[in-house]
C-alpha cells in the first residue's frame, strides 16, 4: 500500500492542529495598549511550547516515513491513534494557558504528551513489523533511548506537578530541547544506506 | 482523469472535519481542577466516537481509491456528496455531546451516519460504473454485506432512540467496532491481483 | 513552473472554506428537541447552497488545471485573487443565513458570487495566455457562454434583491444547477485530444 | 531528503492561516442593512492586507523551493520557525482590525512582519548552505536587495507608529506592492538554467 495519502492526511491534521491553537490568542477588543496584551502572555507561552512539540512530532513523523516503503491497514490505525492524542494538544494547551500554568492543567498537559509518546512508539513498532521489515528504520531507532527517557520524564513531570507545576514545565521544556536536536540517527542511516 | 486531486481535496476536508471537532472541547476558564472538566466528559466521549467514525471513512476511502484508476466528473460529485454529510458530523457530534446524549440528538447523529453510509455506497457504485470498470474493487466489495448491515443498524438505532438513547449509542459503538477491523477485503484482492 | 503546489494550496484553501462554514451551525445548548433546531434551518440552507457553489468551483478548477501544463507567476496571483473572493463565501453565507435571507445579505451574496465568477474568468484568461498556449483549454472554453450567462444572472439577482430577495435566491439556485452538470466540455476535449 | 512533505505541510499551514483570518469577519446578527457592516470595514481592510502578505510569502516560498533539490533536518526547523511567525499574522491582524488601526497594534503588526522577514531570510540562508549548494537560488537571490529594504521599511514603520500609525500602514502597503510584483529573479534564473 502506498504511503502517500497517509503522509498527506497526517500533514493536513498536523497543520490544522498547529494553526488552530493560535485561535486561543483572542485579541482584546477596544483595548489597544501593550499592557492589554499582558493577560495573553501565559497563553502565548503555552502556544509556543505546543508549537514546538507539534513541530517535533511532524519532523520525526516525516523522518520515520521517509525510510518506510510499505504500510498496512494496521499502520493507518496506529497513525490515527497518534493523531487522536495530538489533536487533544490544542485543548490541554488552552486549559494550561488560560489558567496561568496551574497544577492540574500542568499534569493533564503532561498526560497528553505521555499518550502521544506512547502512540508514537506504537506506530514505530507497527512500522518495524510490516511484512518485509524496515532495516533502515530498525537501525536508526536502535534501543530508542530518547523515546524511553521521554516517557520517564513525562511521568516525573506529572507527579511533580502535585508539589510544584514549575518543575513540570521545566521538564517539558527540557524534553522539547532534547528532541529539537534534529534526529540525525535517521539521516545518518539514510547516508550509510546510500553509500 | 487523474485521481490525485480528488484524494488531496478529500484528505483536506476529512483532516479539517476530524480536527475542528476538538474545538467543541472548550476548556473552562479560571477553573483549574479535575472536577471542572467533568461537564466536558460527554463532549469528549462524543468526540472520541466521531473521531473513530471519520477515521473509518478516511481509511475506507483510502482503500477504495487505492484500487481505482480512472475517475469521471460524476465521481467528483459523488465524492462531494459524501463529504457534505461527513461535514455535518461535527455539528451532530456537538449537539449530542452538549446535551449529554439526549434522545433527539441521538437520532440525528444516527441519521447523519445513515446518510454518510448511503453516500459512501453511492460513491462506490459510481466508481464501479466508471468506463473500463474496476474489477479489483468489484471483487473486494462483493455483495457488500458490511455496508448493508450498517444501514440496518443505523435505522434500528434511530428508531430505538425514541425509547432509550442508550441502545442507539451501543449500536453506534458496535458498528464502529465492526468497521474498525481493517477492511482486509481490498488488501487481499490487491495481494491476489499481484500474484 | 510546476502546477503541483498551486493545486495543493488551492485544494487546502477550498477544503477549509467548505468546512469552516459548518461552524456557523452552532448547536443550541441545553435544548435537545427537534424544534430547537428550527432557527438553524435558514443557516443550514445557506450552508447547503454555498457548499454546492464551492464544490462547483473546486470541480471546475480541477478540470481547468487538468489540461494546463505550464504556469507562471501571474497565474499564481490570478489564482490567489480567485481564492480571496471565495474566502469571503463563509462570511456572506453566515450573514445571509443568520438574517433569514434578508434583502441586503441576498445582494451581498450575489456580489461575492459575481466577483468569484469574474476572478475565475480572469484566471482562465491568464492560463490561456501562458507562453506556449493551452489549445485543449481554449477549445473547451470556446466562447464561454456558461460563464457569461452566469455574470448576467448574478447582476440580475443583485438588482432583483431590492424588490424581492426570493427572486435572487431562485437565481442563485438556478445558476448552481446549470453548473452542477459536470463540465463535459473539458472531458470531451481530453477524449478527442487522446484519440 | 525529499522536499515534498515540507511543501505539503507548509501549504497546509499557509492555507489555514490565510483562511481562518476570515473568521474574524463575524457577521452582525439580526442586522441586515449595509450600514450594519460599517464597523467591519477596518477588519476587512486588515484582512485584505494580511491576505496579500500571506499570499506573497506563499508565492515566494513556492519559487524558492522550486529551485531547491535537497533539504536537511535544519531546513525543516528553519521552515517551522517561519511558519511560527506567520501563524501569528491572524492574531496581529485581528488586534489591528478590531481597534481600527490604533498605534500599538500598528507597531505589533510591523513587528510580526519583521520577524517573518527575518525568518524567511534565515530559511533562504539555510537552503543556500545545504550540502551540494543551490547555485540557481544563489544567483536569483543575489545580494537580496528586496529583502534588506523590507527590513528597513518594517523598522521605520514600527518607529513611525509612535507618531502616526497612518505612516506605518502606508509603509506596509508599499512593501506589499513591492513584493506583489512576481519575483521574476527566480523565473529568469530557471529560464537561463534551462537554456
Amino acid at each position: 500500500m502506498h504511503k502517500g495519502r497517509l503522509e498527506a492526511f497526517s500533514d493536513g491534521v498536523l497543520a490544522i492542529i498547529i494553526t488552530i491553537m493560535v485561535l486561543e490568542l483572542r485579541p482584546p477588543q477596544h483595548a489597544a495598549h501593550l499592557a492589554d496584551l499582558q493577560p495573553l502572555f501565559p497563553v502565548f507561552l503555552a502556544y509556543l511550547l505546543s508549537f514546538v512539540y507539534v513541530g517535533i512530532y511532524w519532523s520525526n513523523h516525516h523522518h520515520m516515513l521517509l525510510v518506510t516503503q510499505h504500510i498496512t491497514g494496521v499502520v493507518l490505525w496506529a497513525n490515527l491513534h497518534l493523531l487522536f492524542w495530538l489533536s487533544l494538544v490544542p485543548f490541554v494547551t488552552a486549559w494550561m494557558g488560560e489558567n496561568s500554568f496551574a497544577r492540574v492543567p500542568a499534569a493533564l498537559y503532561g498526560f497528553d504528551l505521555l499518550m502521544c509518546a506512547i502512540a508514537y512508539t506504537m506506530l514505530q513498532t507497527t512500522l518495524l513489523r510490516v511484512p518485509g521489515g524496515n532495516p533502515v528504520l530498525a537501525r536508526a531507532v536502535g534501543r530508542d533511548a530518547k523515546g524511553k527517557i521521554s516517557v520517564v520524564f513525562y511521568v516525573t513531570a506529572i507527579v511533580a506537578s502535585y508539589w510544584n507545576p514549575a518543575i513540570s514545565y521545566a521538564i517539558y521544556l527540557l524534553v522539547a530541547l532534547v528532541w529539537l536536536v534534529p534526529d540525525r540517527r535517521i539521516e545518518r542511516q539514510i547516508g550509510e544506506h546510500r553509500d
